[in-house]
């Protein structure tokens, strides 16, 4: 792949140190000598801005959220480029978005281009050196556009996580924001989720159901239909409808300690 | 504590068992003959979702969302009882918020009372047996309601997670719907996440600081200054004012593999 860098701060060093090992780099910056500077430590090209849109199948926006959305609209990006969106608009006062959806705003900037939301979860410094197995969501609306970040992303030695379309990346920036304001007190994030297979609750992958549940099968959400094996499917969906807020019209359904059924669609 | 559920579904019944060991709890529900089958399964008592909330000193809401603003405003609320918000409006169409903000709209439905935000990110399955050292993030502006709250939580063997106040409970909403959207999918959303010790980058808690950087100390957000071993905090906020995005202005203060500074305030 050739990558083009929109920035040549620690974002993009720590993610293009990696990349500049098996593709083609080139750091784009709004200052020549800084965007050198960096090439060289890396061993890549430099380039302005918009040499390195030019440059680059993919880019990686790692610009200054409060500057991100003027620069993408003042290049010239020839259509169908993939944009790595890797922003935070974080408020730094109280740890909110002071922007709520970043990765949507810059898509509609530049509609023609495939924004895929990513590498936004960790600190530059967490990507210089991924901890082992370290999982990367992403989201986006182009299925070919994800793959290839997917690729960029097995490339750091992590875990590509699909997250959804690019309608979700504001979710992603939301859980940055929380997880920031807790890692700067000292809070374990990890720990705030249960393992995968705890996650799914009384009924757990790999785990037999009972005859009777077959049927229920498909009731839950179209999406949950579409992937996953089916046996899966039916515990996380279950479960997480219930996430949160149970109703009392669901209890009937419930008995002791066995698994609620899914709901009927 | 005295703990008055609203709502008599599968969350209210994963908790409240678990409080009932050692709180007196009423079962408040909509309809009196199911309220009744879940207080005589935890061996506690039953009411309406009115008595429950004259009965506890602490209530948790755990009613469908779609209903929760409607049914709280319809309540007398003693005021200075504290609500637990555990509710997530998600669209189950694409696993986003159908709803931005539910704990604070809840807080604006009733300003005498004090909400704190928790038990949104599990589903009542893991709340039944919760894995070990589980951390729950809370988040709420009454000081003294987010310390009760945290004993509730402790009373799971879990551990309580400060989040900040009630208007970051709108990113733990979020996270919420990233997560459940990744699971039931078969993602792993735990390992999306740095270990704590990751995640603070190259300056680690407990490892020792250069003498010269001391000056930069608090040189954070100021709530980060107000929790938290004084070295921990440097690493993460340096690491973490970068996440997402890194000027390139901020170039210049940083040397290869070095920690950056924290940023003048």
């Amino acid at each position: 792949m050739r990558i083009g860098t929109l920035g040549n701060g620690l974002m993009a060093e720590a993610l293009a140190r990696h990349w500049a090992r098996e593709h083609e780099v080139m750091i784009g910056g709004r200052d020549p000598g800084r965007a050198s500077e960096l090439a060289g430590r890396i061993g890549s090209q430099a380039g302005t801005l918009q040499e390195a849109t030019i440059f680059g199948d993919v880019l990686l926006l790692a610009l200054p959220a409060e500057v991100a959305v003027d620069a993408v609209r003042g290049l010239e990006i020839p259509p169908g480029r993939i944009l790595i969106d890797c922003t935070n608009a974080i408020d730094q006062q109280d740890f909110t978005l002071a922007e709520p959806a970043m990765a949507e705003r810059i898509a509609r900037a530049v509609p023609h281009v495939h924004v895929v939301k990513a590498f936004n979860l960790a600190a530059d410094s967490v990507w210089k050196r991924p901890p082992d197995g370290l999982g990367v969501p992403l989201c986006g609306d182009d299925p070919a556009a994800v793959t290839r970040v997917g690729q960029l992303i097995s490339d750091l030695g992590c875990t590509p996580v699909p997250a959804g379309g690019l309608g979700r990346g504001k979710l992603l920036e939301a859980t940055a924001a929380l997880a920031i304001g807790i890692w700067v007190t000292g809070g374990d994030v990890r720990r705030m989720f249960p393992p995968l297979d705890a996650a799914f609750g009384s009924v757990r992958p790999g785990q037999p159901e009972a005859p009777d549940r077959e049927e229920e099968i498909g009731a839950g959400p179209a999406e949950a239909a579409e992937v996953g094996p089916r046996r899966r499917r039916v515990g996380v969906v279950e479960a997480h409808e219930n996430a949160g807020c149970a109703d009392e019209a669901e209890q009937h359904h419930h008995s002791g300690d066995q698994a609620a059924p899914a709901q009927p669609s």
